[in-house]
């Protein structure tokens, strides 16, 4: 299978706060300062992507727990209202899926599935829901409560997810007829009254939307914790993952396959999709310029922290100086972070102090700061190795850092074979291959 | 104040389940049998509405709690789902208001801020939150829990209320900075955590959404009970009103006036608007024949109900003949029933059995079925009786009822001076006059 020549990668956007995902894009010239409040901003960046025939758009969401004071200079990391973006961005696009993250901690099971199934609607099949479990005390205190362990929220999000699938599929799939001539409007039969009493949620009632064009939403997971898999490979069609080397994402992905066996499932049912980070300009030089431009004024806490991942003393006032052959030779990555073995890599490539940390090498996910051609290396090397199904896309500034991943990157994929040339279809099922479901899975 | 020539009324649009607001509308020839699911049909109505100046569109929601039998002939009364409604018709209209149901009974007082707040971004200061307690028991049980009392009901819609505008202000008046030469974000300082333990409801935390051009959302509220006047005098701008008769609706308006006047509030803060059925057609013989021709397999059971209102035997299968001199004598109206004495009156003007019906005097609203002059004597009498600030209108059937209002209606309304000829502004607090606020309102 991982061989199949004709195994498509897949590709997704993740918008955050309408600016971009490297520090200081909010206030970068060309940027509109308010796009975290535009929405025009987002189905501008929605539609760009469309363009470049990405299978889907990522809106992850969280209240903004961090310290306030961190406001002074950066803008919050969220969506004002993840679903209230997408329904713009479904009016005002064709085909892009459009997926959100949607606590299971602490939202109502029929409040979910009336927003995603809405979305689907509206959109014409494009939703998926990347059911999520809250772990953030801050979290918690917004809603009033604390957060369960790890056990109760799990044993929550398989109910909940349970109640809003069976909620999708509770008004039959046949069941609206509308047919003027005959007066009849739906097949009451066909419709179900959802009733669940379980150990952590309870409901009973009918949720009266008809089947979208793909049925019903498709169900995203992001975590990766023994839970994560259990939860992901018995309901999840996608997994928003993140990994920093290709044999900790070969691992991760086959945790979730195996997960979804176990469940019956075939496991290319579930596609893993890897993090990345990229800021593609036509060369690397000037590729570590922009990003140097994007967080300098970071750079001090950086050389602090990379001393860590080294484990070595790092000169702050050298900062235009490659590290000295007795610093290389003396730095150890340290087992405490995936990052370090590449940052060492980098550090011995010979580019300077700032242009190693320029590289990305503390970002969330791997970074690509160079030319469009580096982006699609990495991507084919970890594609080809069965470390992921595809990657979710976090450019330096949305403005014009999708566009760049659009007209650099894309091509070269698609000349590889590796993307396809057009959407297969106008469903975010069809674009990811997932298979037909409706309600509750029978075989759950 | 009443007799003020300056006074202009207030007109809102309800919009349902995208069919109308007379049974029988979705399978009316040239009807989209589909405008259910169909948020183009959505935007179509509220684009008419926003043509004749409406000052609001009002979408009540409500899980479909009867009996799905009923579905068998009739379409559920709401949304698929309010909120995705209208920001796809924050997107696609400019001026008119946007009004929604949110219940303070099972939603979080987080996410109905963020909701509500979120829309007024995108509509540019256009939002209302029609704020309700629930009362259904089919409603309760879809959320798993069950109804409260109704002094617990309303003690958590006060709690929530203040709740949903701490948060709406907890990101300051001008905390938002955004400017990229300084580098400065926002004044931290000026960001505020709210923090609350009610009785009914616990928060604490921030909501990052910086003021609307309103600043933030109207509150609106739907109820006629002691605990409805107490709320709404205490929170509401605009009372989502339900009255028969012009003496009724006096005394309800005047009501609500009252118990804002305890709260320290200036009455004229609080807008009364009564609702309106309508069926404009050129002329009464018409428009009852429209009206027949929607509800006509209702007549058995309609005649049932009206011999009840009347307190006489009444015989089904003389439809086409008027009550007999002997009818009109023995009949009384009930007391049961506020709509008895105007069935009594449209029954003495001679007109046959169904065309009594016809006239809607079972309708859940005073129902207009005639040229628009009716529809404009009715409203100005109203008016100037002090029975209310404006009205809310449920046209029989909304693809072609909006229009036939707007263009029927509206110009007369404009003629004698009841109704603005524009948008005095563009945010909905100026079109309904409603003061400046932000965050809790410091009298209370």
């Amino acid at each position: 299978m991982e061989n199949s020549k004709n195994r498509k990668m897949i590709i997704g956007l993740t918008s955050g706060n309408g600016y971009g995902f490297q520090p200081g894009a909010w206030r970068t010239p060309g940027v509109d300062p308010k796009s975290y409040t535009s929405y025009d901003a987002r189905v501008r960046q929605a539609q760009a992507a469309e363009r470049g025939k990405f299978q889907f758009i990522f809106l992850p969401d969280g209240p903004f727990t961090d310290d306030s004071s961190l406001l002074e200079t950066e803008a919050p990391n969220f969506n004002l209202d993840v679903m209230m973006t997408l329904a713009a961005v479904a009016r005002e696009t064709k085909r892009i899926g459009l997926v959100a993250t949607g606590s299971t901690t602490f939202n109502a099971p029929y409040t979910l599935a009336k927003q995603f199934k809405a979305l689907d609607i509206m959109s014409h099949g494009r939703a998926g829901w990347n059911a999520i479990t809250s772990t953030s005390n801050d979290v918690a205190a917004i809603y009033g409560q604390t957060i369960p362990s790890s056990r109760d929220r799990y044993g929550r999000a398989h109910e909940v997810v349970q109640l809003v699938q069976a909620f999708w599929g509770s008004w039959g799939k046949d069941a609206w007829v509308h047919d003027q001539k005959s007066g009849r409007f739906a097949k009451h039969q066909e419709i179900a009254t959802v009733s669940l009493k379980g150990n952590y949620v309870n409901a009973r009632g009918t949720l009266y939307i008809p089947p979208s064009e793909q049925g019903q939403p498709i169900v995203f997971h992001a975590g990766g914790s023994p839970n994560a898999h259990e939860f992901a490979g018995r309901f999840a069609n996608v997994v928003i993952g993140a990994a920093f080397t290709i044999e900790d994402s070969i691992q991760q992905r086959n945790a979730f396959r195996e997960s979804a066996k176990k469940y019956g499932r075939d496991p290319d049912e579930i596609k893993f999709i890897a993090g990345m980070m990229t800021t593609i300009v036509k060369d690397r030089r000037t590729a570590l310029d922009r990003r140097l431009q994007l967080m300098g004024h970071l750079l001090p806490q950086r050389v602090a922290y990379l001393q860590q991942m080294l484990g070595i003393r790092l000169d702050g006032n050298d900062l235009n100086e490659p590290l000295s052959q007795a610093q290389l030779e003396a730095a150890r990555p340290s087992p405490y972070d995936p990052r370090s073995a590449n940052a060492l890599k980098i550090a011995k490539e010979g580019w300077s102090l700032k242009d190693i940390i320029a590289h990305g090498i503390i970002d969330y996910h791997p970074s690509i700061v160079g030319p469009g051609i580096e982006a699609a290396d990495h991507m084919q090397a970890w594609f080809e190795a069965g470390a992921c199904d595809g990657f979710w896309i976090s450019p330096d500034i949305l403005d014009d850092g999708i566009d760049a991943f659009v007209d650099e990157v894309v091509p070269i994929l698609q000349q590889r074979g590796l993307f396809h040339e057009d959407y297969e279809g106008t469903t975010l099922r069809e674009h990811i291959g997932a298979p037909e479901q409706y309600g509750i899975d029978p075989r759950v």
